[in-house]
Order: C-alpha cells, then sequence, then structure tokens
C-alpha cells in the first residue's frame, strides 16, 4: 500500500495505467490529478451477482490505487435496474430483486471488498436514489437526450441488429440509465471492465448535456482464469472466490503457469510498477519462478485472510506437496452406509471431493484417487461400515471419511 | 340525432362506416356492438391545439355517433405528454404545458365540444392520471413490451432512419404511453385521424400484451379545405372555425364548390346514410345544389350558434349577395389618426380587414375594396379623421370605421 504524499500526479498516472486497457482521455485525467482536490471515482455493481472471485478484484484493486491516493471511490450498486430485472422474461439471469435480496446482497458485498477498498474512503450508493424520483416523465427527458443511432452504435445492438434479433425499447434505457447515474453522482472517473465501455462513454456524454465536466472512463481488462485462456467465471470454474479458504486460495495461485504468474501479477499485486520491475529482472537473472509464485498467493492469500492464515496455507502447502502429507485443516466427513458399504466412487461423491460419481469413476481410473496414501485403482472398490480414511483426490482435494453404520431396508 | 332504440348492430356498422377510413377490423366491432353493454370509445387530443375547427369535428362526429347508440365517448387530454413538451427543443411548436394551460386548454374544449357531445355520455380524462404513477420503473417495464423493429415500422419514423435524420430515444416512448393510454382506459374501441393509425394499433397491441381484449381501431380521414384540395388547417387558413361568427360561418360553407359539398355532407352531416343518398336523387333529378348547400350552412352553423343565429346568417346572407347590402352584425371599430387622416391600405390592416397594409394594397388594385358602396381604385387613398365609412373588402368582409382624431406629436 503506498501513500499519497509519495505521488506527483504523473506517477499516479503511470500507477494508474499499470493493467488499464484504456484511458478516455489519459491527459483528461492528468488535468484532474493536478488539480489537487479529492477526485470521485464510480463503479457500478450489478445487485445480483455478489460473490466475488479474484476477477472482480482486477476492478476493485483499481478503485483501491486511487484511494492510496487520497480519492474516494463510489461503490454503486444498480439496485434500480435490479429491481425491475428483465421485464421481458427473456433473460432469466435477470430475475426482479426484492428490497430485501438487495440489502442482503449489499451486505455480502461490503463483507468482501473492505478487504481490499478502505471504508472511509467509500461510498457505498444506491442507483434507486435518484432513478425513483426522476418518475416517468424524468425517464422520458432523459431519454430525449440521446438519439436512436447513438444508443445502436453500441456492439450487442449492432450485432443483433444485424442478426435481426429483436431488442426491446427498455434496452435502449438501460445505458441512459446507468449513464444518469454519473450526472447525479458527480463523477469525475468512472472504472469499468472493457465490455462496459459503451456504457461509460454514455455517461460521460449525459454529463456534458446536463453542463458538467464529463468523466473521465478508464477501463480494466477481464482478468483470465486458472487455465490461463478463458475469462475467470463461476460458470467456467475456472476461478479462485474470496470466499475460499485460504489453503484452497494459496494452492489454486501455485497451480497457475508462470506466464499466467506475470499477469496476475500486474493485475492483482500491490507491489509498484517498479517493484514489479525489479521481480521480473530477478527471475530473468535465475531466481526460481516458484519463490515468485509463492509470494504472490501469500500476498493474495494475506489480503483477503490476514497473514497468519496466509502463513500456515503456506506452510500447509509446503508440507503436501513437498513431503507429500496430508493437510491439517481437511474437512472431516461422515458417510452413511448400509450392510453392503459403499462404492468409492459414491463415497468421493458424498464427501464433495467430486462432482458426481461418475468423475469419481473417472478420477480412479486416472489414479488420482488415495486411501490413507495407497493408490486405489478398482473403480469397484468399496468402503465396509465402520471405515475411518484418509482419502485424496488429485493434489489438493482432501478429506478424512468415516463410513457410518446406517441400517438398510430389510433390517429394521 | 338518432335513437339508440331505431338502430340494430348491423345497422350501427353501416352508420359508423360512413365517412369512415378504415375498420380495424369491422367483425370484432359488429362483436362488440352485438354484446349490448355500452361500449368505451377512446380518442386523444393534443392539449396544445384547443381551438378547434371543423376538421376536427369529422372525429368529434363519429364520437357523437356512438353516443347516440348510447356508448360512452373518453375525450383523452394528453397532459402529460404535454407537460413534457418536446424535451429535445428541436419541435418548437410544443413547448412544455403548464397546468394553468392545460386546464384552461381544456375549458376551452369542452366549451367548443359539448356544442356536438352528449356530456352525459362523455368522460374528460388526462392521461397523467396513470402516467405519473407510472414512474421511471414502470415506463421502462412499459418500453419492455415492444422491440425497435415494431416502433421504427411507424412511417415517419421509417422515412427519418432512410434520410438519416436522428430521432430521440423519447420520441419512442411517446407511442407507447399513448398506446399504454388505452390499457389504462381499458377502452374498446379507439378513434383517431388516419395519420394515428401506427399509434392506434400500438394501443391495440399493449392491451393484448396486458392481457385484455384489444380495442378496434377506426380511422377517420382528414377533411379538406374551403379549396377542396388540401387538408383544413389553421396555417393554410382554408379553415372554418367553430368559434367564427354565424354569417361568416355560413358564408365560408356557402363558398365552396359542389363537389367539396357531397365531402363535407358526408363527414360533417347528421343526416342519416339513407337520407343523404335521398338529397343526392333529388340533385341529380334537378334541384339546385345552391338549396343543398344553404341546407347544410344551415345544419351546421344551428349545429354552433343555435338555430335563431343560423336564420339570421341566412337572412344576412341573401340579403348581402342576392340584394348587396351590408351585413347587420358587422364589427364597428374605431380607427385613431392624426390631422393628416390615414391611408386606406393601413386602415384596412388596422380594422382587421386585411393582414397587413400591403395586402390592403392589393385588394385596391384587385377592385375588391369599397368604402360606403363606392369601390376604392387609388392606392393611395387616405380618410381624414372624422370619416365615418362602411368598409367592405371582397364579398365576406365588412366592417363600420371611424376614424378617430389623435393629436400628432408636435400638437400636445
Amino acid at each position: 500500500m503506498n501513500n499519497k504524499a509519495a505521488y506527483t500526479p504523473h506517477e499516479q498516472v503511470t500507477e494508474l495505467k499499470r493493467g488499464a486497457e484504456e484511458i478516455l482521455l489519459e491527459e483528461e485525467l492528468l488535468e484532474k490529478l493536478k488539480s489537487g482536490r479529492p477526485l470521485r471515482i464510480k463503479t457500478g455493481f450489478d445487485p445480483t451477482a455478489p460473490d466475488l472471485h479474484l476477477g472482480h478484484t482486477v476492478l476493485i484493486n483499481k478503485m483501491r490505487q486511487f484511494q492510496n491516493f487520497g480519492h474516494t471511490v463510489i461503490f454503486l450498486i444498480g439496485d434500480f435496474t435490479g429491481m425491475i430485472g428483465d421485464p421481458s422474461g427473456r433473460n432469466t439471469t435477470r430475475p426482479p430483486l426484492s428490497r430485501e435480496d438487495i440489502n442482503k446482497n449489499a451486505d455480502t458485498y461490503k463483507e468482501q471488498v473492505f478487504k481490499i477498498l478502505d471504508p472511509a474512503l467509500t461510498e457505498i450508493r444506491f442507483n434507486s436514489e435518484w432513478m425513483i424520483p426522476l418518475g416517468a416523465e424524468g425517464m422520458i427527458r432523459l431519454a430525449s437526450r440521446i438519439t436512436m443511432a447513438r444508443i445502436v452504435e453500441r456492439d450487442d445492438f449492432k450485432k443483433r441488429l444485424a442478426d435481426n434479433q429483436p431488442i426491446a425499447i427498455h434496452e435502449l434505457l438501460y445505458p441512459l440509465a446507468q449513464g444518469y447515474d454519473s450526472v447525479a453522482l458527480k463523477s469525475d472517473i468512472e472504472l469499468g471492465g472493457t465490455d462496459q465501455k459503451f456504457n461509460l462513454l454514455m455517461g460521460r456524454e449525459l454529463q456534458k448535456q446536463y453542463g458538467m465536466p464529463s468523466q473521465t472512463v478508464l477501463t480494466v481488462p477481464l482478468l483470465e482464469g486458472l487455465d490461463g485462456v478463458r475469462k475467470m467465471s463461476k460458470s467456467l470454474d475456472n476461478y479462485i472466490a474470496l470466499e475460499d479458504p485460504p489453503s484452497e486460495m494459496f494452492g489454486k495461485i501455485m497451480s497457475i503457469s508462470d506466464e499466467l504468474m506475470w499477469r496476475y501479477y500486474e493485475l492483482l499485486s500491490f507491489q509498484s510498477v517498479s517493484e514489479l520491475e525489479k521481480i521480473r529482472q530477478q527471475v530473468k537473472e535465475g531466481a526460481n519462478p516458484r519463490d515468485t509464485k509463492v509470494a504472490l498467493a501469500s500476498e493474495i492469500t494475506t489480503r483477503f485472510h490476514g497473514s497468519a492464515e496466509a502463513r500456515q496455507a503456506y506452510e500447509g502447502f509446503v508440507r503436501q506437496f513437498a513431503k507429500g502429507v496430508a493437510p491439517d485443516d481437511m474437512p472431516r466427513v461422515r458417510i452413511p452406509s448400509d450392510d453392503n458399504g459403499i462404492l468409492m466412487s459414491v463415497l468421493l461423491r458424498d464427501a464433495g471431493l467430486v462432482e458426481s460419481s461418475t468423475d469419481g469413476i473417472r478420477m480412479i481410473r486416472q489414479g488420482a484417487v488415495k486411501a490413507d496414501g495407497e493408490r486405489i485403482d478398482d473403480i469397484k472398490h468399496i468402503l465396509k461400515p465402520g471405515t475411518c480414511s484418509t482419502i485424496q483426490v488429485g493434489k489438493r482435494r482432501w478429506a478424512r471419511v468415516e463410513v457410518q453404520h446406517l441400517p438398510g431396508e430389510g433390517e429394521q
């Protein structure tokens, strides 16, 4: 973490550009930083998705960077549009949310983001605050500011028009509402993913139309997932959740390629640009990249779990992989079985070590399943009631399992 | 005026089709009439234009016809959109109106339309009643019902898109708001000019989407003005205002061509379809169309001024044109002048007999100006203070003018 006083406006720009995809316009950003006043940095969040993973933190880290320079960030929750959802019902991933859902999600957000953000320099806002008073009349006035030609410049609209896919009129209103948030908040800068660029520029345009200085737009790239190819996402199961336990978070970071490590350093580490340059140099000169990866895993695990937990995760990792022993913090589960016992593949599923028994059979076939250190090769392997075993799947999945007797149907 | 009991549903359809441009759908209209319940007939009016002329009454007459059959008409004033105006400022003929303006305009409407409509079967409504409570949220939900492709089917949008003319997003919302009025009012039928067809169909579509029976749409043609060619409008100065004095209204109707007379009979007369057929037959068999025109002028003048005034207008017309004498009800005006007197062309303007002094000169040149029955040919003709004259311009413009002495600047 850095200190405000230590950075000139030019140096701030250098740090802010690190890992940023695009700044519109950089000269403008410099001018605003030169003014010396604390800037207002807007970033919008979807009220439906409060379970954050490291991919989301690229943006949140950029917010934190602005806070390091003394600026205020606005964590804007789009509850107004969230309460409407997708009224056409075409998009089932956007069901309408109740006030209660939204407040609950906001609390979940806070719990997670305040591990990165400084609460003293964070405003949490909800856009219903100004969108509801706008009324039907205000909505029409707002809509009068932008032409249809301008809106359909957005890539996904352009594509859908070209493909003769329907676009409902309310979809044209959402970018306007998002742009109007910038008017209401008088934001100096808005941050967002590259996929949000059109909407961020809409805020810039509407502010101008409402006679105020236009926000500078800074986009950040989408972070690649553990596979190093596709963007990190829950549905691709290539993510590190902020809620992942320390050993899992540490282990997942240790599992990435050396190439991806540098990308993660750039987008996730709080090391300054010049410190990062030094680390790269050391590896070039022969330092072991594995140690560099440990440093990254430690930094990130510390951020979300504190240094004691991160230290323990590190030690567990070293023990588990370097020495091949079971981790201390593995889950302990009891699995019920009748007199006949339970198939290993089913037990793996019931213990939550694999997704399905089919998945369990696959892992056995791959030679990835051990019981008390012994590899299990028989896909029909059965564990009798009373068995107590340390089960290992692959490198990182462990459980201490007790097979518990449960009378069968005929034995009652 | 006709009596409800006298008309079967089929006969009602026959009368309603008279002078209608299009009915969507006629079978549906018949079904609704067969239900026997009083139907709800919606007709929207622009809150900015309360000065009605006979062109507007084509629609109002159709409303009256429905009332004759026992149905309720809703005189809907679009005050919600009226209060917004055209916020883009592109359309200067749509300035925003205050609540006060709107109430005043509504009173003016009532004064005029209740000469045709039965107040007992008329609901006067304002769409702000349901549009304001809709809110920004409701506006978005409403907008979700219709696709962009559907909206840009409207002829003027299509044309503007083809011409690369800008269309602001709020313009897409207005037809939706108008359609939503039909949802709020649960209208069975909506009437409008042919130019409103798209918007009337939008109401039909939205009602269906909100799970209610769709309104039947009935359009009426735009009435030709006195020239018989272009549509009647104030700006083309080919109109008969409902507020025109009896003699002027009567005289203007007498001035139209025989061909246009039949069009006016069809769209403006309350004679039934079969009575109208009889009149046509009489003229075919040799009756003087001038008498037929007198009957039309009398019917319409009676409608707006009562039978005594209409009778007087008729007698005045006969005297003025058949015998060449000045009408009784001509305006009396005092025109100020200094010692030098006043040019006839200027006096004509100041007395409101012509639009401008240039126009006055033109009329003198045409030999269309008389003072006390004497034609004035000199464009420099001067009237001295103290003159008292009956001035005539063309066939129908008359005034009794007194030139009043007003001391000049040097004489104080």
